[in-house]
């Protein structure tokens, strides 16, 4: 998918939300455990009621694998199943790979070419020939790690090297990275004033900025400081939208949950124009 | 598994070597691709054929990712087999994960418990509550990126924070999270001159060395500046060890190459005594 559509979809649906597909066996309603492939099941009815309401579905890739091979067909099904009913979603696995140069390109083929989706997020310490192989792609999107919402992104991240912080050499050095235009960002949220800074190092790329919900950002001040011309912004949410109920009504309470952040995100697009 | 156990079994095997199953369809012999499972077939037969001569065994997840469903089902069945038939090895799934507190603890419990790895490779630029519940398991490791044997390493591992080094940062940090004795390192061999340092910061924890062969590293280099007086070295070879033969004799290949090796290995011992 071109950044183009992608930007197309959110003035359509009015909405730059990305929901994180963090399925849990022992957070969904428990009748679906009779179902044949739980996980899916529960993937497909909160993405059949709430797909006009996001531009994007984020599964991260830990929830899946922690069933094994069932996680994993519960993860083909779901991808399988948002590109051939909804191709306008834009698809993110949220793997946080990365390794040596040929390996990081079986990555790239497993998530890109097997799976099909549209991006993948990435690791950076491994540097330039751990994320140039995702970057060859074509058409698909490398969404590196900057700055994430977690405490632990003060051991190392914001630390600083030669008078900058770690993230900020991240930003700088991979926009130097071959096809660095397929590049997004992971920025957390909860240093929501931390995006004046990294929109002046990248003004034109995406950011996926977890964090909004259960981790405490706030969407208007992500929105004041983080947007730009092309919005630029996805803004996740997993748990506060998948599992605002677990009664027979999840669908419906999930749509809802994602409604109300829509409806916020209407009002941000507004500002923009 | 124990690491007093692990050195036993370097004293008893004269090896401290780690053969990473990088297995792709495209290396092995052609003739295999007609068994039900080339991938498992393939690792059979180089593990029957060369585990007295290493201590270790270290797929790469990526391989079998690439290959979706089946090889999934084939890493399930290679670490199986090591499980049940040489439980004395030391499994490492070369994964090189990371994500936040209750993530990780996903992809902890895929590996340490479902698919029952002794260790698993931890990416560490989301800090401290992405690497400790790795930590938290009793009785495995956890590996941890510091120095990879790349080029890319030298666009952040290298750079100094403070006028130290990214790298050392993370030694010295990672020291500090609870049970940190669970702690080992993958230094690159290709810069074995760094082990000096290295060995200051982190004096007994096991290094895990990739990069002894295709990618370069000197054994005898490595062991005259990373060793310890628990050897504390697991030196890593893939590619020169699989793919030594690419015909019927495949596996006794292997075995001739992990052999010699052995024979270097059990010289620097020697020395250690």
């Amino acid at each position: 998918m071109t950044t183009e559509f992608l930007v197309q979809q959110i003035h359509k649906k009015q909405s730059f939300l990305c929901i994180g597909l963090d399925t849990d066996l022992d957070k969904i309603p428990s009748y679906l455990l009779y179902e044949e492939d739980p996980i899916f099941a529960f993937n497909k009815a909160i993405i059949d009621a709430t797909h006009h309401l996001c531009v994007a579905y984020k599964p991260n890739t830990a929830f899946y694998e922690a069933y094994g091979i069932k996680g994993w067909q519960a993860l083909e099904k779901t991808i399988q199943y948002l590109n051939k009913n909804y191709p306008e979603i834009f698809t993110i696995a949220d793997a946080k790979r990365g390794d040596i140069g040929n390996t990081s390109t079986r990555y790239a083929k497993a998530f890109f070419e097997d799976l099909e989706f549209d991006s993948v997020t990435i690791a950076p310490y491994m540097g330039k020939d751990s994320v140039e192989p995702f970057l060859a792609f074509e058409g698909k999107h490398t969404i590196l790690l900057a700055l994430t919402s977690n405490e632990g992104a003060y051991d190392f991240q914001t630390q600083k090297i030669e008078g900058k912080e770690l993230y900020k050499s991240v930003l700088e050095t991979s926009q130097t990275y071959k096809h660095a235009e397929n590049l997004m960002y992971v920025v957390g949220a909860t240093k929501a004033t931390f995006l004046t800074e990294i929109r002046q190092l990248v003004p034109n790329s995406f950011l996926l900025v977890p964090g909004v919900g259960a981790q405490g950002g706030s969407l208007k001040e992500v929105c004041q400081y983080g947007m730009n011309q092309q919005v630029g912004l996805l803004i996740n949410s997993s748990r506060g939208i998948i599992y605002a109920s677990n009664g027979k009504n999840f669908a419906e309470a999930a749509a809802e949950s994602a409604k109300k952040i829509q409806i916020q995100m209407q009002k941000e697009l507004t500002n923009l124009v």
